[in-house]
């Protein structure tokens, strides 16, 4: 027997996530009906995943889903924003009942640990691709925007750098992965962890705040444009998992410094803060598992310079990782 | 010259729909943010059109963006929401800049004519699919829902049945469309008229509400389950445009009456009130072109009892239009 889309949506989206006493109207009538509370405003961040595009073929359904979910919740966590809903739309080549019921345990387990809840979307049928919104809300004038960084201010990455480009770089290349190492590089591409509690904290101590999603090089360069300043900062302060290193140590550390200062798929937070407040931020990060590491200074010249260890300039290309470029 | 994600989304949406004062951070940052009044609730609706499923391959840009948007619109319209903001999500083959530019001319067409603002969104590299959340407010606990309609209360319909429902029979036919009527029947499927300002006065009237996209009978048994209730309705009742009644004489009356319906994509609002507020809907409507019609009345008996012109029962299956069926 086969489900309708009405089916579906009743026996594996109406009830996903945490359940949220601010929604009136959740899954099931025409539009989902929510409270915004007094005084706060609202975030609201969309990104697509296409398959082939954005994850590998194989990727399973529960690490789709969840990977939908986790890099919207970083784009608002690089807001400041706490999350509270999401919408999902799913457009799926077929109606398999245990595909799709992996696919709603990933999303649910993340909505869950984050508090959100689903209150609507829609489910189609055609090419793999799944679009997620993350609504999240920041006190009035909170929010923490890419266009705050000024001369002086130091840059700061969450986490390590790097992981998932090398996983998908081995994935790409028909190479094993049955290492613990590898393993944990293959867990930070599938599953990437949003730094929502990160984000929130920083509140008031960024100066500015971007996720990073297309590569550390990529991302900074929009929150120094955003900003209208430059920077510098140095290879070798990028902060590397102990798996990253030990992985990269085959290939040599060029290559392995270029995929973390490049490669997409972190999901960590990118963000500047005035000098001043360096013991602050490093204060703030004692309480939290991910760490953070300094890595260079906004500059007024506009640009970004990345210091090698030997003293010279590396040259940094575009870098990025753009989806729709030809 | 190829437009890279990013001057995609600069060039043909950073500005578009109409411009409001209640968006703090519109396109450019990692989310929206926006500014829900004290005393509204915040209304989202989510839906997908997939190319070659909900709509013809070659269907022009502009039409398959006024679409997308107008199908969230519609649902906004039936809760009673007046709409503020919409999120795109847009899934392209290719990066074509004159077709980029048809796709946000018809997103902003709609969008201007609504007073909606464009605040965010994802380009990406895929299978033609585009996603839209429509965003819109209505005053606490005003919205209107699909289930609070009552035995006795009056069935209504805004505008006309089948119109979409007939092009695209047409179309899949491959049947000539060079008429005044036939045109007129196609623009009723590229280009549906979301019952916005209907909706929002309905407020108050309306017992129920849905909007019809699946065809009468089946979003109309929707209504009937989420309020506990059952109908009747008089086939001969359901209004038809004169495009649809000259074209339908060809077909024979039963095959036009069965398309009216059942066929999807109307996009039309069905409502319910109570029969001592029937004068009012019809006072109302007098100041709205699309009309409205009383179709029949809701009953205690579940199920939907369609009657034909010569007093008997039409036999009605499942009937509507379910995207995801296999």
């Amino acid at each position: 027997m086969t489900l309708s889309e009405f089916d579906i949506i009743r026996r594996y989206f109406s009830a996903a996530g945490a359940p949220r006493a601010d929604v009136a109207v959740g899954v099931g009538d025409d539009a989902a009906v929510v409270e915004v509370p007094p005084g706060q405003q609202l975030v609201l961040a969309m990104d697509t995943l296409v398959g082939g595009v954005h994850f590998p073929d194989d990727t399973s359904a529960d690490d789709i889903a969840y990977k939908a979910l986790a890099v919207n919740l970083s784009d608002l966590a690089a807001m400041g924003a706490e999350p509270v809903w999401a919408t999902l739309a799913l457009t799926a080549p077929r109606n398999d009942p245990v595909w799709l019921a992996a696919f709603a345990e990933g999303f649910n387990a993340l909505a869950r640990a984050a508090d959100v809840q689903l209150i609507g979307g829609d489910t189609t049928r055609g090419p793999l691709t799944v679009t997620v919104q993350a609504h999240g809300l920041v006190p009035r004038g909170r929010a923490v925007l890419r266009g705050g960084a000024r001369p002086g201010d130091v840059i700061f990455v969450t986490g390590s750098l790097g992981d998932a480009g090398l996983a998908l770089q081995r994935w790409r290349q028909g190479l094993p992965s049955f290492s613990a190492d590898h393993t944990y590089l293959a867990a930070r591409l599938n599953r990437p962890s949003p730094r929502i509690h990160e984000g929130v904290a920083l509140r008031g101590l960024a100066s500015a705040m971007i996720d990073i999603s297309d590569g550390l090089a990529a991302d900074l360069s929009h929150l120094l444009a955003a900003s209208a300043v430059g920077a510098r900062i140095e290879l070798a302060a990028l902060p590397r998992s102990e798996a990253f290193a030990r992985v990269c140590a085959e290939m040599g550390e060029a290559q392995g410094a270029q995929i973390a200062l490049s490669a997409g798929d972190d999901y960590e937070l990118c963000f500047t803060a005035p000098a001043a407040r360096h013991a602050a931020v490093t204060a703030l990060f004692a309480g939290f598992d991910c760490g953070c590491q300094a890595i260079g200074l906004i500059e007024a010249q506009a640009g970004l310079r990345v210091w090698q260890d030997d003293g010279t300039l590396l040259s940094v290309g575009r870098g990025g990782y753009d989806h729709f470029a030809s």
